[in-house]
């Protein structure tokens, strides 16, 4: 019995490993981006009946983790609030160093509102560098004015 | 006597409201990126002399506080752990939801390490739309690799 | 010298007692709601110029006080993370105890996504009652959903 | 053995998941609102005899867990103080940025006392809107006020 | 310029100190309990006009302090989640020691609720004993059912 | 093999509701205070040899569990520092909105020192009320003065 | 004007280090023991007038200061939960680390109950030792055993 | 599989309720005071060869277990940073409540260092007393400087 | 079925304290420091296959672990921010009593920017000394400056 | 009038930064380390007399604050548990990330003690290399053994 989709992330992950998956295959199969695609499979988005399928089977889910799999999860997948890997806490340090900056400059340019995190994308690709190839990540989020009422 | 760099933050961020001056003029008369250059009069970078000097011009600042502009701020610019401002955790958000995500792709692309959050930059862009205009951030941080030793 | 909104904060709230203002005559002067305007004037909404005037005469503010009213406020109006004063506590409370069902129950109707903190608005009214008299709320906030990308 | 309500509640998301049930369909059901039905089944309110065994024929449950149901749980559904799940944060958000207005407004209008998180109601609705459908909550508490003595 | 209820309270202690009050002297003086006075003297409860009035006397309050004596405070008495006072403490580790035996034994008298804290009253007294005096204190508060809906 | 009291404690709740016992019962079965019974029940207290065997009679534990019951266990029944239970939150409202109260009138009476814990007895009990039944606590707690040396 | 405790300890250490003046010769001044003494000057202990008259005239404190050495404090003397300085750290890792030592072998001599803290004494000496002098403490508290009741 | 030290200690626990074994026994089977040799039963310290199979035999421990009890644990034996059993509490009360006294005090006698919680040793012991017996615990730490370099 | 690498941290340190395994031997047998490799025995860095191999073979790992040594881990090795273990917490002390010291000296030498903890290495010798060994530890990390943009 | 040793500190900044001194000519002027000198400014270490003496010179301080320059003080020297600047966090992770690294490696060679952070000395140097110059630390900490009693 599979009473939470933490179980069904670790499926995943224990069948990922064993068979040597890779988040872009599984994209590729249920035609989405790679950074959806991984999101949803680590708990943090809902697949629809037709990718929970595919999903399935590629990891050799059984049914009941299938269904948990279109079923919302309870989102957040840290597990503290300062993160302690040294890679995810890299992107905690440019919110907290940069944070009022990213602030001050959406609202001189927008006004009062915020960029939102729901209707909201990431691409994350490397670009090759004679320095050290780097990681660039774009994000864009619809900008959500507040109104007065 | 100022005795941090939040006293100069301080005085940047009243003469800021009280004169109306613009980040993307401060950035333009110093002839840097309006990301860093607000990071920077935020308390978090470090401006040298001639930089500094323009700054203090700007916002009329005492010797003492274009002093402390080029000395290297203690830095973290939120008050909590968590952000409460709506803004400034939407972002906090990205890294929780996305944070193993993040992880995993990087690590699928190039093997264990960190994307650098110090050989790093940012820009912020308004992309108009006609389903509402987004702002789209571009991150770019060098690769570094753990290394055996 | 004010250099942060909390300072204005402090100004209004001090003429308020010692005048006696009414939020709801601040509201009717600016000709909004008493939810969003007692919030702009507790620092978590941003008025523009026409409202900053308008309250800087009722609270006989100073310029440059007026100046900060129609800057963003950094947002949060709570000292700690987990309040202590019993009204705003039950409505943690009530956070603490439903937040699972509104879960649920949002989830089932409209699919994955939030309810909008930002696309909102709240309402509060007196419910004469036998029993003894009720508070009534509404909130009501856009429905955002998670796409696929 | 079961020991304590969160696994009768565990018990119950499983089944719901492999069985497909909607939380309307339960309130239907035992012939209550289906807010205050999905507390209940998420652990948060008690049911007597009658519910319980409804609820436990729905879910198929052992009659431990439907002699559990019929115990007042030890409340709180959240894992942490500020909420990671960013449906269930944008109401913490809403406590925060609104809780001084809300604490204002209702002594404003009631006094020195508090909203009744106990004696309360919640019903939430969906609102079409061209502009992108609406999630309408109404709270609805009883006014406590404090005496003197 | 007084802008919160924090600064009253210590005019309050400063004078109480100074002139060697004593908290039932002012009880008295205002004809309610001693635990109602000393706590709206302390910042958490709201006096009316006339019961200001007299305090203000008492501690010869300047009227700015009189005003804010009857504007409700945000309540919570303590510096730290976890008091550090011994005295306090002991409260607290009762609450903590005994908390699950109170829910468990009202629960079983009265079924689902709680104990009000509002409408709710606390007496003090002193029991000479000949193996040491002993703090009695009853606490009375209304039960509050949850009703289902 | 049971490794702590958390165990045996688990054990008697499950057996509890199971069979149905009420925790008055079980005072009355071993003879004391159905508070006391109750915080020993739920691994608060120490059992003696005797009312630890007619506890495990009643609900039909182990030997081993028996012997648990007689070792003294590491106390504190709360898994958070903040208790989110309503019932058992309004006690630690209770002392946090009082205890600067409780502090200073103690202090009055008596002088420096504490409130025993350790010496204490709690008794609960129902007050029919036409306004709606109340429950009474009386707390009894022997006053230990701090002495100078 | 003095509206706390702390304020008053803030006076007496600027003093000390200006003057010059050691614990042991106010301990002697006032007849107690260097521990209790020290206790009290850092603001958690109650003088009596006689005392607190000698404390006055050793600090040179102003008379407001004097009446408030009389007033019992709010107790606790760190900064933070878990003690940064070393030498108060380690008092507190020999708390975590032999905690529960300490726990077993009391509980093994005395049954249920705790040692006092309220009726105790510190004792803090040097030995002198050819492998490195050694500070010596002697710790004395009254067992308080739980009754039942 | 035994893979850390907590499990060895759990399995002394068991066994120890179980046949009712006292650590002053387990002491003098290995020779030591009752201090050390309870805090290595509770997993703080490290047995030798000699004395983990003095008490692997005691405790009826597999040969895993008694391999385990030879190495250095990852010590701290308590669950929280203020704990909340109320004999432990007493002792971090000691050293909140008297922490910056025992820094004056070793400062005082001995310049800048600390009190060794490593080269340290603990005697519990009963002092009788008509007015209740007393626990007496003497702590010997070695005084170390802090240096120039 | 193995779902994540602390899974395989425990069998490894299961299986090396059965059979007593030195870390300098797997060292030896992958050819890289100890320190590395210890590291990476302990789920904090990335086998390639080859040591995967190695490791699994002295440990007794099944296939499934071994595929996991060769996976980047979720990074920490602390059960608590502030670390319990007293040889851990004298590292911490370090960076906190040092730790303002460390960022001037490193800016002073270098200018704005920070020690890389990935690019980074560490050696951890015994230093035998008449006054009693020492731990001497090289910890070199490459300098990376903040640079404008 | 100054009664703490943060505000020494604060002067030294103010005077640092407006002066232009460099910590190696502090250094150097005292005859000792960078590291134990800047240290000692910062708050952490206590100067003798002369020390304190030509500290005071150098940065013109009142006679009173170098009398605070020989109180020993108390120590820490970061404003979070978990530091949020970038340079000081690395350092942080380093103890997380090879935490259990550090400890399992020192009691492999010593045997169950620690090393100690107070007969500690600590060296930093700039290593210069075609890569990117790295900073260099020597750490050197006497290991202090447990021992049995």
């Amino acid at each position: 019995m599979i009473s939470n989709r933490e179980e069904v992330t670790a499926l995943i992950l224990a069948k990922k490993v064993a068979k040597g998956v890779q988040w872009k295959e599984v994209a590729d199969a249920i035609g989405l981006s790679k950074e959806w695609t991984t999101a949803a499979c680590l708990g943090q988005m809902t697949f629809n009946k037709e990718q929970a399928t595919i999903v399935g089977e590629i990891f050799e889910l059984p049914d009941e983790a299938v269904a948990w799999l279109q079923i919302v999860p309870y989102k957040g997948s840290l597990p503290t609030e300062v993160p302690t890997d040294p890679l995810i806490y890299r992107w905690y340090e440019v919110v907290n160093v940069y944070g009022s900056t990213i602030k001050e400059l959406i609202h001189e340019e927008f006004g009062d509102g915020i960029m939102s995190a729901i209707d909201f994308s990431m691409d994350i690709q490397r670009e090759e560098n004679p320095n050290g190839d780097r990681v660039n990540v774009v994000l864009s989020g619809k900008f959500l004015p507040y109104k007065t009422y």
